[in-house]
């Protein structure tokens, strides 16, 4: 099977640096050398992790004279987030269909009368 | 970097499997042998699928006579929803504060009186 966006999405948010700059980017655009700053780390590997960033479209790039600069594109979580909401909604389904029927089962009169064949 | 409990619940939900036999745990309780039979794949590679939710604590299973039942963890995708919920709450704050920000600019009278130096 190969990768769909939403894989490719998920698969971004498992790395706790790309998480990090999303997190950094949520406060407002800033260049690659600002979001490089607090990591221990190659630039070239950090730029792998930019740059994947940017090919799932969970951020946009702009040169800006020697300055690259990085932006949230805040739609981007979104799949991620509405495949939660409906895990979620499938539990809650779920726990409401038992809870009635557990109501149900309460308010049937009790009877040791066993079985009349 | 080592991957964190949060790297690795990323990556189980960057499978299309294994998104698919959460949404139908999320109905209830099934065998492996129900879980896997929409798949198209060697049951081997399906047991990998299920090994690596159960070791991610995402289901359970249980052994039923010859039968081995998976049911899911209801709070288990709680850290990947908090850290999103985290996400949208910062991107949420920023576009407040350009909101109040841009609600005082419209409030200042207008001046055309240049700079005073």
């Amino acid at each position: 099977m190969s990768a769909t966006p939403l894989d490719r999405l998920f698969l971004a948010l498992a790395d706790g640096t790309r998480r990090a700059v999303l997190a950094r980017l949520a406060a407002g655009p800033a260049s690659v050398g600002e979001l490089a700053e607090p990591f221990d780390m190659a630039m070239p590997s950090f730029l792998d992790h930019i740059r994947r960033l940017e090919d799932l479209g969970l951020i946009e790039t702009e040169k800006q004279g020697r300055t690259r600069i990085c932006r949230l594109r805040p739609g981007a979580l979104a799949p991620a987030r509405a495949w939660m909401a409906d895990q979620r909604q499938l539990w809650e389904d779920r726990t409401d269909r038992l809870e009635a029927l557990l109501a149900e089962l309460q308010q049937t009169p009790k009877s040791d009368s066993g079985d009349t064949t």
